[in-house]
């Protein structure tokens, strides 16, 4: 088969598009012929040589995919050849086939368009486990959600919104904005204009905050948060270290977490089998009454991976960028 | 009635006993005569002027004490005066009387020193809310204790035990070791002379450490933690600002937590009521069954108030302080 490879690591130009070994099925695994992956940034820092695969995935980029079952392995029930689906994967996206783990394949839900449905295991997945398993985010709390235009962001809002949360969040420049607002968000801040700490106050803090910046909004976020709230940091794109004051925690009562989905084990109550078994049960039915809806960005033949690192890269991304194998 | 007062802030000699009004049980409140209270840190810190009592509380100092029953208010049942009794406050239990919301009161557990058990209510509702409702210590575990030795630490090791978890602690010194060892610590770490980094790596880290230092012991601390570790700081005593790495936090899906016991709400999910209520129902019976006992460092008339702070704040303390009006 064909899969993007890293010729070393570097510029998005070390991407290639190269023939490798077909991977086979194990027992409780199933192969996939790939009809589109989703770009994350993860993606981005594995290129670069930052962020390497956990032990035994695969060498090859890609976080989530959408496609057609294509072999079974051993034990595998549920699913069978030529079954659309989307899948949660460790690595391998970027590719003709992947072979994953039964338990990360959810189908596609009802009325998304199958090259779509490749941009939402990973982002629904990250969401979920953040703002439901691990802050807790009840109806009528506020949420808000940083980089609120980008591919979690959109996510975010909507499934915010979808779990009866009044939700805001932050954005830079009028068409992301307006983004934001159209998927929900109330108030849209524009981070470059406005100070996000007291537009949340003036809503008496936020109860939960998905953070994709880390460092640099590390005590704004903490002066945003209302007693008893969750900062949830998921992306450190404003750098991984800042100074933290533990008093304001302390006064405010406050919970910080900063969890991958990429290296959780498998099984086990924080593990991926968990995630994709409580998303399909309680987010797939949000995407398919329409409450949440993919929103695409860019749609790329896989072969031209670099030209979506270079988007990605360059910022400015509303929603996914998605790769497609045809 | 009398009661020790805070003439202005600063050092221990501001401490006064002197005759105040005797407070009175409104609807739902308990008025109690106070045979013992605990001394703690946040005590300490109250009478240095930083750590000022929530809205609604005594101005008066004490999260803690055990007593009799004097008076309930309207619309209390299961409680009649006589009954010997020991109670978490939101403050006043450095005094002859103090009146608690219903909620937070507890019985004498069987086999404990009346005078005892004035140490227990914050001290094992701290430990409690802490280890187990928000960082989920679970049986085989392991337990990182700072401060082993002190009113906190001697509780928290011995209800690690109690939980099924391996519990290590830090100490300084010879007899505070010791007592950690005797108490159940397996290791019991001199931090003057080891790295109880390089001590609990070597066990593979901890799944959750209980933190009374704060900004000194950071990066150490997540550095102890195993993967899907909780860092719970309950205390600052080495400061509250210090640098934090969150890409080491992400690697290993750390979340951390600075919980205090006294601003939080009577009811709720995370209310004092319902912290009161489990603690009564799975802490106590483990100090009936002798698993968990109280550790007294020492005794002393609650008119010598200003001694027990020096004591305090001098350090070595092994175990709790109690003031006896009697």
């Amino acid at each position: 088969m064909y899969a993007i490879t890293i010729r070393e690591a570097g510029e998005p130009d070390v991407l290639e598009w190269r023939e490798v070994p077909t991977p086979e099925p194990g027992p409780g695994e199933v192969a996939v012929d790939v009809t589109a992956a989703g770009v994350n940034r993860a993606d981005v820092a594995q290129r670069q040589g930052s962020y390497p695969p956990p032990e035994g995935a695969s060498e090859l980029l890609g976080l989530e995919c959408s496609g057609t079952v294509a072999e079974v392995g051993a034990g595998v029930t549920g699913w069978r050849p030529g079954d659309a689906v989307c899948a949660l994967l460790a690595g391998g996206g970027y590719a003709e086939r992947v072979v994953v783990p039964v338990t990360q394949l959810l189908p596609i839900p009802t009325g998304v368009d199958p090259v779509d449905a490749a941009g939402l295991p990973e982002v629904v997945c990250t969401v979920w486990s953040n703002i439901v398993h691990e802050a807790g985010l009840e109806r009528g709390q506020l949420l808000l959600v940083h980089g609120g235009s980008g591919g979690i962001g959109t996510c975010a809002i909507q499934l915010g919104r979808a779990l009866g949360a009044q939700v805001a969040a932050t954005a830079g420049g009028g068409p992301g904005l307006r983004l934001c607002e159209e998927l929900g968000a109330e108030p849209a801040v524009d981070y470059r204009e406005q100070d996000f700490v007291a537009e949340v106050k003036r809503l008496g803090g936020a109860n939960v905050i998905l953070d994709n910046m880390g460092g640099s909004y590390l005590d704004r976020n903490l002066s945003a948060l209302a007693p008893d709230g969750h900062l949830a940091v998921i992306g450190m794109q404003g750098g991984r270290k800042a100074e933290l004051d533990m008093g304001k925690m302390l006064m405010k009562r406050l919970r910080m977490s900063a969890l991958g989905l990429r290296g959780r084990p498998l099984e086990g109550p924080h593990g991926k089998a968990a995630i994709v078994a409580d998303v399909r049960q309680r987010a797939w039915p949000m995407i398919e009454r329409g409450e949440v809806r993919p929103v695409v960005h860019h749609r790329l033949p896989m072969r031209e991976a670099a030209r979506a690192h270079e988007l990605m890269e360059a910022g400015g991304v509303h929603g996914k960028i998605l790769l497609t194998t045809e």
